[in-house]
């Protein structure tokens, strides 16, 4: 037995008590006849005091060889302390050690095991398992514990069943790319890891399954963006016999639960918004809707006054900033800048100051009288104090810019509280979306999402009018969950098939056996899947979801603790019938 | 909405309710003018009746084409049953069924959706989704899911925190074959799965992390057994300042929680056997301690007699078979076959006959008087109708030989109760095992095995003698749990490698990380793994792991469903810098 107790555990009423604590030296302060330590671990810490007068001499001075980070082992008396630490739950005690075993020393460790370390973000990843030592780390680690035990219980609750679905499948060159895995017994063939269990779990939809989620990581080898990783994990959930509306209220209530037992929070039924307006209203498919600053259509109030950069554009749209007007002339050149930075991409940025008088002063004063500029702050909302900001252009890009632009300032304005949570339901998502690299349409969702009742005709004619049930599930500006309902029938999934592309041959050896289950009684069904990192990295407030995984890869893909992937020996490569074949 | 209630809810309290049903079409019996169908989901079956008098034309004429497994949604009233079914928890009523929608037809199943089926293995793989509309599979993960939560709450209750492991992390040549995964943005370089998160684990608990679970898939690539998965379940647990006994009783507890909760039963303290012990009394590691016929030796009773084969051997032992004197001279001839069988091994079997009249009756009468046979009996604890089965030969293969012999007699005598469960700790494991194809010593549980304290020279001089505080949990003659307290030191850790054979390089490369983790701080741990796919299937009673899975692959790990392993593009190949090397 190491240990009677935590170092969290104690209090007053132990006072007396004979307790025995292990754990690691966080702090030392020795005055010589009396030593101080302060004792950690994963409970809290305790004050360990080590006194000439009444600890033996080979006591003092084992104590007097400690390091930070040593793990030793006490035995002792708990003491009232002379001067308590209210900061500290276990501030109003110290243990009086009697015996002291060092059960392993340590090496100095490259960066201080605090709060606030002086460890940059790549020692920290390295020694990983000691960045694991410092509260936010392991708090985080803890904290995703607890949603994902909120989530399953809850789930469970409501009768749906965890099935582990397989790793090892099949490689569908749909989507991202797979990462494989060559298969030794099956000469020449490959498994591949899943992007997700898609068709796993609409299988056991067919199976009669009914309601099934798991939470289950995933795999995707993508170039890496920041703060993207190569395995993520989700929670993933399938129903059947249900409509939109049945999923929509079952994961809104998975939401809810976790706002009140991860957060406290009782939040009132969540808004819901269709695709088509939220590109208007935010520009953006996962609006922020924790401030304001929607979008206003300008057009009418914008073209035919000789001014030709709104005049050729598609679309003039602006933005009120909450006083704004305090602005400096150099600040506002810093978000023309901003604007015009490649990774934004706007031409430039027109604004309009609403200034304390009533007035307004544009930067475009040249074609714009007072009435004009009234209606543009009319139409944004802008008050007294407030700064238009008003991009114009091509539809798409132009929302994505100032889109952009409503996020940036709302950082700068502290708007984005990380205590506040705004979930919202993006729903009606278009079908397709056209991608330029390829010049064709691709399944926005997955190639599996059943378009909207009666929509399918449409295909041919405007594709990208055809709408899907299928829904995004906000939070504070980021997708925390999509979903649709799914085709049920073959000749459906056929047709969409062959309308991405697919040749017969090609849908048939990807996805035959879903297509040939789908003869056998498939019911209607459909399902969502949460991310499950950035659910919990959003539910704690943050939004970096490296901190909330134990051992994170970085952005080349690499864990740079265990040093993988690495080369490995000729044997394997041999065993598995492959060979290398690196270009220069 | 596709239903009001499901097919397991509706009882008499129910009847003149309207009524929304939807599921599968189970039975159809088509009396012409009335139609009796089985509606079928996860939940149950609902008896409809389709009435001439009472349904309309169109409604008669819908349900008449019915065929098996369609799937329907059907509106009506619920009704009290004229001839009731106390088989069924809704059979005392019935659906008259005014509206019946169709929601997908079904082509004939290939195999009767049954409790017995009359789909051979092959064919049930094949369309396991089918498989899984079959109550027993069905409930058997259901089983499964109600296994995982129980294990999690309680180990959650406990304070242990699921801490996600990464799935993509580096190959190490010791003990069974990686699946590797190809990296495309590290040319040339290769991820591994885990065969398990043992390092990760450790390094969690030098992270502080204090005590560890986590429910996770695990990879092996090697040639299948029976029974035997490529991917594979474990609870995987650590813990940190922990003893041996403190994790004997952290992990009993939760097992005992188990049979409570999941099977209702009240188990008193596990006993435990040294490993040594079991080896003695049972001839194997693992010994299903739900029956008797312990291992008697009988060197001191049956050498020196004339009889070269036992004169001869290193160790002669008995068992009593209860009641084995009814077995006939065919059956008993039958039993020597079977021991003579290469998969056992055996050159033959010595039996002797504890007859009625108290008189014995043995093969070996030329060579052993009654009062040789008699103590034969007394140190088998042989009763009267007892058949006594004596084998002998070198220790090691003896002992697997018998012990193989007791579970086969155990499982003709009907001894393996399903429904009985004997929990039983074997300690003390061998540090190492010595393996004859290498001529060498490997670690028998694994390389982070701790000898017990004060046994590490004994590497030196008797290394087949050197103890572990390793141990097992043994489920009716299954492993269903390993664990170990490990080393936690660097220099032991590196003997431990050096011993193995790694050269120091090989152990730098492939376990510097850890080793290095070791200087900063690591405290004393240990911790256990439960095989879940096992557990689950014993817990359920029964032994095949794949009933229990709810997507498995065949003995050549393949997935006969969505056909996988399969080849790959060139393109992706070519992206991952690697080329086809077929051997002829």
């Amino acid at each position: 037995m190491y240990r009677t107790h935590n170092n969290g555990d104690l209090r007053l009423n132990h006072v007396a008590q004979n307790v025995v604590l292990s754990g690691w030296v966080q702090k030392i302060r020795n005055k010589g006849f009396m030593i101080w330590v302060d004792l950690r671990d994963r409970y809290g810490v305790t004050q360990l005091m080590f006194d000439a007068d009444r600890s033996t001499k080979q006591t003092m001075e084992a104590a007097s060889k400690l390091g930070r980070e040593f793990v030793i082992q006490v035995a002792g008396q708990v003491i009232e302390r002379e001067s308590k630490n209210p900061q500290l739950p276990t501030g109003d005690i110290e243990i009086l050690v009697e015996t002291l075993t060092i059960l392993n020393s340590a090496l100095t460790p490259p960066f201080t095991i605090e709060d606030q370390t002086d460890g940059g973000e790549d020692l920290r990843m390295k020694y990983r398992y000691l960045d694991i030592r410092r509260k936010p780390v392991r708090d985080n680690l803890v904290f995703r514990h607890k949603v994902s035990m909120t989530v399953r219980n809850y789930l469970s609750g409501q009768s749906f069943i965890e099935v582990e679905t397989p790793y090892l499948i099949k490689s569908t060159p749909e989507g991202a790319r797979d990462f494989v895995v060559p298969s030794r017994m099956n000469s020449g063939q490959f498994y591949a890891l899943p992007q997700s269990p898609q068709t796993f779990k609409q299988l056991l939809m067919v199976g009669g399954m009914d309601k099934y989620f798991q939470i289950v990581k995933c795999f995707r080898d993508e170039d890496l963006r920041a703060d993207r990783q190569p395995e993520f994990t989700q929670i993933d959930c399938e129903m059947a016999f249900v409509t939109q509306e049945d999923i929509l209220q079952t994961f809104e209530g998975l939401t809810r639960h976790l706002l009140k037992e991860i957060r406290g929070l009782d939040v009132a039924e969540f808004p819901r918004m269709t695709y088509d307006e939220a590109m208007e209203r935010y520009g953006n498919d996962k609006p922020d809707i924790r401030f304001g600053m929607e979008f206003a259509t300008l057009n009418s109030r914008a073209q035919h006054r000789n001014f030709g950069v709104f005049d050729q554009a598609e679309l003039i749209v602006g933005i009120a900033v909450p006083g704004g007007n305090a602005f400096s002339r150099k600040e506002i050149d810093q978000l023309i800048d901003w604007v015009k930075r490649p990774q934004v991409g706007a031409m430039g940025m027109v604004y309009c100051r609403c200034q304390e008088d009533g007035s307004f002063k544009s930067s475009v004063d040249k074609f714009f009288d007072q009435e004009d500029l009234s209606s543009w702050a009319e139409l944004t909302q802008a008050k007294t104090g407030d700064l238009i900001c008003v991009l114009s252009g091509q539809t798409d890009k132009v929302r994505a810019q100032l889109s952009a632009l409503r996020m940036e300032l709302a950082e700068r304005l502290g708007l984005r509280h990380a205590n506040e949570f705004a979930p919202l339901w993006v729903v009606d998502f278009p079908l397709l979306e056209w991608d330029e690299d390829s010049q064709r349409y691709h399944a926005m969702h997955h190639p599996f999402t059943a378009p909207k009742p009666g929509q399918l005709a449409l295909l041919e004619t405007d594709p990208g009018a055809v709408k899907a049930n299928a829904y995004d599930l906000v939070l504070n500006g980021n997708e925390i969950g999509g979903g649709s309902i799914r085709i049920h029938d073959k000749g459906t999934q056929s047709k969409m098939f062959d309308y991405l592309g697919f040749t017969p041959e090609e849908a048939q050896a990807q996805f035959g056996f879903l297509m040939e289950a789908f003869q056998f009684g498939a019911p209607p069904h459909g399902g969502i899947a949460f991310g499950l990192d950035r659910l919990v990295a959003i539910l704690g407030g943050q939004e970096t979801i490296r901190d909330f995984i134990a051992f994170p890869k970085n952005n080349a893909g690499r864990d740079v603790m265990i040093d993988a992937p690495a080369p490995i020996d000729n044997d394997q490569l041999s065993e598995l019938n492959l060979r290398l074949d690196l270009k220069p």
